[in-house]
């Protein structure tokens, strides 16, 4: 399969500090936050700077190289004790992502084992967690496009791009090797309400790298899969539970029933971070509630009644059983269930 | 049942024009358009001053009648053919919605029996669609809320409305009905993208009378239908085919296919002009495609990507098979098929 890259980073590292590049103000403005502290990056994260689960993660890995610098500065001997505020702080930042915690986890595993002045190795930790999440998207990107067979339409749903990771992206990932591969024709993005991830970040990722993409309404999507172009709907996910239960981003459920109906195959594409093997099923994930004010105005002009009651739920939870496919770096799950999510997430035996 | 008032109107005749309210700017700033001419109503039409299939007929209807003052002034003796290029410019203004069409061969059916002056003749033509308009939402009012059974809260989609119609609504005269027998509890609106007649119309209207509304992106519909609070999602139609088929609101179908996953009972309410026996199933409803300006701009400001294609079509079709009930003033459909709708459409037999 022919190798494809993309152009676009949403989280770097430079000069010692945290770079992220302003998500609020894509696509009219290409504008990196520079962040020196912790603090700032549990900011960042909750007003959306960055957002997409592994990019979220990655995030909070640098946050910790952050807040290890000063407390190390602050109290060399302490450092370890006073960095546990800073990465409660960073866990308190957004609620459903689960990489957010899996990312803190492991940070908080090498910190135990921090020999010495802990920035260079903290840093060497995030970094890697940050390569090992573009590692991981080119491989499912592989595996991934090896399911497409023909030549087809996809459709996405929110941005699960390199905007959404450490580059490359899960489901444009796949995209991506798809159709560098050939495979796929044209992408149709969701403009995903109300935070329009799918307007102002797909369709531009998607345009940068030369990827044919049409823009519609999210609720045109039942109207496009009844014209038999779209042989797959490709979106990431933001915590999939033991059963195969994926939590991805409002109007993902909607539009896993809307693929059934048709029989469209349904193809989720995350790092195996995102599985969160403690939660039974996808009941136990907890949704985020979001500001009304995100459907009630739109750039600061009101699109809405004045005072009008909203209900905002960020994420929904599409069940297992509307799921075919299931892409991980660590292989694919197609139709999950329990048994098989087991399976892909049980420690590798060397033989 | 108690009868329930609305205290919104969308068109009025007042002083020998047409008054539209301009539902561009609503709910910002409530401004009425006054009309004075075919060429002018044809074109608040195309550019939605008005909407809501209904509220297109009655709109058309007093078009006709000033097209007629103007050409009756042109040249008395040959006004009629005249006429002629004025409806032609009004029926081509949209293309989805057939009441619009209904109603300006009802007014060319009037026209050949007009004797002497046309106007005054014309203007009570039109006056009897309105108020015929009025009179057959309250019914289907009585009707729809008639089936709902148990309290519970509703789902709709657009704005079927007072707004949309001569008055009461349709979808929401079922729902306004429904509120004052203490049948509906609460309703919840999908923002309805892109023109986001739900956020901009439906909330507004609702909380006019003082209706409990709440509104949520057009994705989150699935998540709500789950928490199974909500057990009917009620519509409006712009066009119905002869095996009753329902060209609504974009997002509809989408949305009708959610209900049926959950079990939720999905209700299409509309008048009798709104069904097309000409055309045997929903396939043959021309779909009109909107500007993409619709989805990459709101109030002038870029919201996407710039430069990106897009799909916009204003209308979905859904099928028979997904609606529960079919809801005119001339009676309720269970299930509609081509043999309950024929039954619905023949004349009326005397006995």
């Amino acid at each position: 399969m022919p190798f494809a890259s993309d152009r676009v980073r949403a989280v770097a590292w430079r000069e010692e500090a945290l770079e992220l590049l302003d998500q609020r103000l894509l696509p009219g403005e290409i504008r990196y936050q520079r962040l020196l502290s912790a603090e700032e990056v549990a900011q960042a994260i909750r007003e959306m700077v960055v957002r997409g689960a592994p990019a979220i993660g990655i995030t909070a890995a640098y946050g910790v190289v952050l807040a290890a610098k000063a407390r190390y500065h602050q109290d060399p001997p302490h450092w370890r004790e006073l960095v546990e505020a800073d990465i409660r702080q960073l866990a308190a930042s957004r609620p459903t992502a689960v990489n957010l915690f899996w990312a803190l986890q492991r940070m908080g595993q090498r910190i135990k084992n921090v020999e010495g002045p802990p920035v260079a190795q903290l840093l060497a930790e995030a970094q890697a967690i940050h390569q090992e999440d573009i590692t991981a998207n080119q491989r499912m990107g592989e595996l991934g496009a090896a399911l497409l067979g023909e030549r087809t339409a996809v459709l996405t749903h929110c941005n699960a791009g390199a905007l959404a990771t450490g580059g490359y992206g899960t489901a444009l990932g796949v995209i991506r090797s798809g159709f560098a591969a050939g495979l796929i024709e044209r992408v149709y993005a969701d403009e995903t309400r109300p935070w329009l991830q799918g307007a102002r970040l797909t369709a531009w990722e998607l345009m940068q790298d030369g990827i044919p993409v049409t823009l519609l309404a999210d609720g045109a999507a039942s109207a496009l899969l009844h014209q038999g172009k779209v042989c797959w709907v490709i979106v990431g996910a933001d915590r999939i539970a033991a059963n195969g239960d994926v939590a991805n981003k409002i109007g993902t459920y909607h539009l896993a029933i809307a693929a059934r109906y048709h029989g469209v195959r349904f193809m989720v594409v995350a790092p195996a971070s995102t599985v969160d093997i403690s939660l039974q099923d996808g009941t136990a994930i907890p949704i985020e509630q979001r500001a009304a004010e995100e459907l009630l105005s739109l750039g600061g002009q009101p699109v809405a009644a004045a005072g009008a009651e909203v209900w905002n739920p960020s994420f929904d939870v599409t069940p297992a059983a509307l799921i075919d496919a299931l892409v991980t770096e660590r292989g694919v799950v197609l139709r999950p269930d329990g048994e098989k999510m087991a399976g892909l997430m049980a420690p590798a035996t060397n033989g």
